[in-house]
């Protein structure tokens, strides 16, 4: 269990780091969308290791292949998409130390408690390498959310360790994003958070930092009250993250330090339609989007794989010690920003197929807003 | 959809604020489990409106009904088992501006976006009312945490506006969280959080703040990777409560600011079993307990409703003003406590049977741990 | 679990035979849809006991309660509707000998051996007292199916023990099957049913027979291929039921012996859309409605429950010999009637909410075909 | 949405008849149980197309490959298992003019209603070909049921057309019922339907039948009364088989004609356990299985797909006619044998695990009964 997510657009995921391939089935995807099989091939470079010196140097290529649910012409067909990405770069023998003792902070102990046997290399499927399936999945999230409604989603790293990049007086585009390999979109800022994964690295060490995502231009109505609140479905999407510790939304909780006065949202008439003056809801209200942009944080604990030697147990509980070996992330944080837009893409679509069904999100005669 | 959380132990509630009843509908629970209705009155107790001079003082003694699921002698029976608490105190005439007006930071404006229809009174399913259904569901769950492992839970209030209790060396009894109407169980604190809520509603404003909840005694093994790790399904849980902002787990947001050679949890054995040396990562690893205590905080916004005036608009557009009348808490967080340890109490049940089943939790032979 | 069904509307019920109420909560439901009480407490009155002398003569009113989900003028909100049925004579001193034996072909053993414990008065959840949740949940689905589509649903008795009604030239209406308490549309058939009831009943014994279901006005389009083909669903909710041993759609076992070239539905144009010739299909193909009515039969047992001495085992195994004491239905296929109606709906009206959404299927604007 | 199956142990199928490739992701299993390559192979062999002269001659070797689940000593990890089977003897061209009409009782029509959109080639999803992917599925689950408690499924040709095999003192074995191509464990009988299914072909015509299943040694307690009743979910999984019409459980449809006193099954005790001494109930009681073998059958109508020329009409309504051109089974039994065992075990398994649990299913310590 545990693999699924969604309730109408759903995916099941699959894969270990060091097994044959990572891949994910979608189901509920409406029909007669176009999936770029190039924009999936630039989601996954995104996400990709070895993008820069900042990033682990695994060398994997994360072509993906598209094994059902487009015609030829490459529109959804209403049924299952499956789409798998082999692992290429394997090299198992780096985890013969780790087979021996549990590394601190890893899901080694807990997936032997849980299942009493554990895929060694690499962590399996407890490995961020898994993540390569939810972001390719998202692919197909933003290009339908895309022709649903043109909802944009984008992310970027706002601190690492106790570097903090100014507010910004709008959401930055993706490209201003990517422009640095630390996916910091203030070119200062992102200077600084550069020299610092390095300097973690250098040590054997590792740090973490928080990212930002907005979802702009969702409709009003979308979340599923009591439990399937927008911001609920939001959070467990961001917590099912290897190495998040943290979730908020709005003013999270920064906002619990003000008055109710200097808090609530004034609605105000705007372009017509009716707006809040200000946004420290984060675009819901009551679980459901208001219309303005939904805006939330997610905090990244540092890297539990670090090159200095740690103490730790074997599994018979005998006392040892450990360095990793591998080929490690100093911070995850550059390469989770496409990760968390998928997830977000994922939930988005999601609530978007609960209120208006797979078949009537574009009617049969193409894109609806 | 929306109204059914859990996926082996699950609840489905029903009930708007102002109308016959609330209620909730278990399924899953395990067989044979005494259900005890003091226990039941005990939880709803502290829920209830009208605790204190902190709270509300809508009159409702949330007497429950258990209409199914239970033999004679008060044990669970394996199938649902159905809990109604009946509506009392309803002052509908207290709601007749708030037709006119979407009150700011609530959930009038997106429920009619969402379904161009809304139970006035009192928001309807958006009331945090709704929440005494899920505390009678979590106090079954906690009686089945209790026989199944001996797991306790415990939340309390830790900090209000910008007060903020010190850290205690050790987690605190309810007995001790009881003591105060505020539920901070650091007297002194408990003192400033109640005349800083005093002093919000004399001033007609609000204020919001931090809960911490533990979770004590779990096994190692509970949690459901990739999707369903423990703390996603945490995070959704709280993040489904009226008035949440945000979650984090073990060292949280403030943890991204650490070195992973500070922040990892060393493993250790003591007392004859495998332990982390330090809880930086607050009880799971890899999205599955480890056997520590799992710590998490919820940040809770400032009340949306208050008496002071505020701009708004109507249903088309015009702007109006608006003060509530209502009876209404100055701050949410007093009376959250239980409501966040029955959500905690629901997630661990679950996860609990989705490992070992509905019937193999106990057995055919009573208590097992 | 096994207390919910449904995947976009959603049904959970709850309620043993003799404990203090039946009910069912209701989520997915479309908003400002009209639900009217007289129709519901009509429907409950079709599947009421002791509606003529064919029926066990249990004296209940199943007066129905709605506890959620409604606006004051009747309209859906979109929120949870709860409806509760209170038992009013309860007479489980009648049960007292089923305590210490096992009735044959009941589920006393069964439950015993899943759940170690039982409730022994009327069968508990077993009881096909059950269905009067299953009923308010199927007028709700009635209304809604019709505001959707206009779509109707109509089931009859064809066959009891080995009286069989002739083939009829076309669908009957509800005012037809109602018109006798057999529910059989055929009156010289009706008759020979109704005789053969009473033997049955004289004797002590019972009967069973053949229900069959026609849900016409359905779009083409309805149904989610692989597993939850429209079929599939029906086929579920049926062998849900209790007492049902059979399932079959369109030409069913009977089909089995005809060539391909026989049984083949060909395509035709007919009032300006595509029809087909014959219905051996029984208005599904590839699992998704093709706008013919839905066509389906039930073969129901005889009810086990029987006043004659049978043989039996206690729990502890010795044997012993049981005659049952309780009122009971010699025939229960004249109160399934509205039982298989209600069920068919909640399917039809499942799968017009996955294809079409819970909001977009009325739009904001009312009525949508 | 409707290509997940299962509740606990659930199936994730994706797959075109002439795409890529077809394939299937298993979550919820158990832990280290050893899975077999072999027996995979085997399993898949056996539904094969062009194992005989009675069925296809589509050439597809039916390698599956392993991507992810197993420990390299082919133990289950407890995450998910894909398996993949590429399509190999892909002939679009033979579909050509099955573009421009719409084969009669195909799904060619309602996949155009419902999605606006169909793969053409061969079916697309709607073609039987997608049932490789739970015989995939489906040897996991026999592996898997084995181990939990040695339970055995055993599926067999009972008729085909108006050719009845006598009734059997005792379950067939399987290779008894894989000795003739048929499938027909009753050697006079199958000599028969060979011939008969050999004149349906050489006449461009199609047979249909009726396949009798047996799952024996199941424990009593399996199955989620209300709605999850063990023959429900049987039923639900056989009638999401394509082809197939009807379904009934122990007596089915013929025990509608008896008394209840010949109909009962009474209770005895033997061989030191609580059993019946008749089977018409079929192994379950009240939705549970009750330690009886569990027996059902299945109706297929004749393949629809036939040589011989069939009016119809083209999508925009015209009047046209066909004549199939691929290769297909004149008779769907013999390969459906074992597509129903499939089914039969993914659903025994499922409910197995949501009695006890993924991880208590085996213990930590390997087999348990």
């Amino acid at each position: 269990m545990g693999n699924i997510f969604g309730h109408s657009f759903r995916i099941a995921t699959f894969g270990e780091s060091h097994g044959p391939a990572l891949g994910v089935v979608i189901e509920g995807c409406p029909p007669r969308v176009p999936f770029d099989l190039d924009f999936l091939k630039k989601e996954l470079a995104r996400r990709r290791p070895g993008q820069s010196d900042l990033t682990t140097q695994r060398k994997e290529e994360d072509q993906p292949e598209i094994l059902s649910g487009l015609s030829p012409e490459g529109l959804t067909l209403g049924s299952p998409i499956a789409i798998i990405v082999r692992n290429k770069d394997q090299r198992p023998s780096a985890y013969t130390e780790m087979k021996a003792a549990y590394r601190p902070s890893h899901a080694d102990f807990t997936y032997d408690a849980k299942y009493g046997i554990r895929a060694v290399e690499g962590g399996g499927r407890s490995s961020a390498r898994e993540t390569a399936a939810r972001v390719a999945a998202g692919a197909l999230a933003k290009t339908v959310l895309d022709h649903a409604c043109g909802a944009k989603i984008t992310a970027w790293v706002e601190s690492v360790a106790d570097i903090q990049m100014p507010q910004l007086a709008k959401t930055p585009t993706q490209k201003q994003v990517d422009a640095s390999p630390t996916r910091c979109p203030h070119p200062a800022t992102a200077e600084k958070i550069a020299e610092c994964i390095r300097a973690a690295r250098s040590q054997g060490d590792s740090v973490g930092g928080v990212i930002c995502c907005v979802i702009s231009g969702l409709p009003a109505g979308l979340g599923s009250p009591v439990f399937d609140r927008f911001e609920a479905d939001l959070a467990k999407a961001m917590l099912s993250l290897p190495a998040t510790k943290g979730f908020e939304i709005g003013s999270g909780f920064a906002g619990t330090q003000l008055m109710g006065s200097q808090h609530n949202d004034l609605f105000i008439k705007k372009g017509g339609r009716i707006r809040t003056s200000t946004n420290r809801s984060g675009g819901t209200q009551g679980g459901i989007t208001n219309g303005e942009d939904v805006v939330f944080r997610i905090a990244f604990k540092p890297t539990a794989t670090i090159l200095q030697k740690q103490k730790t147990v074997r599994p018979d509980g005998k006392e040892t010690s450990l360095a990793a070996k591998g080929r490690h992330d100093p911070c995850v944080l550059p390469r989770a920003v496409p990760i968390v837009e998928a997830m977000a893409a994922l939930v988005a679509v999601d609530h978007w197929i609960r209120d208006r069904g797979q078949n009537e999100s574009f009617g049969r005669c193409g894109r609806k807003a």
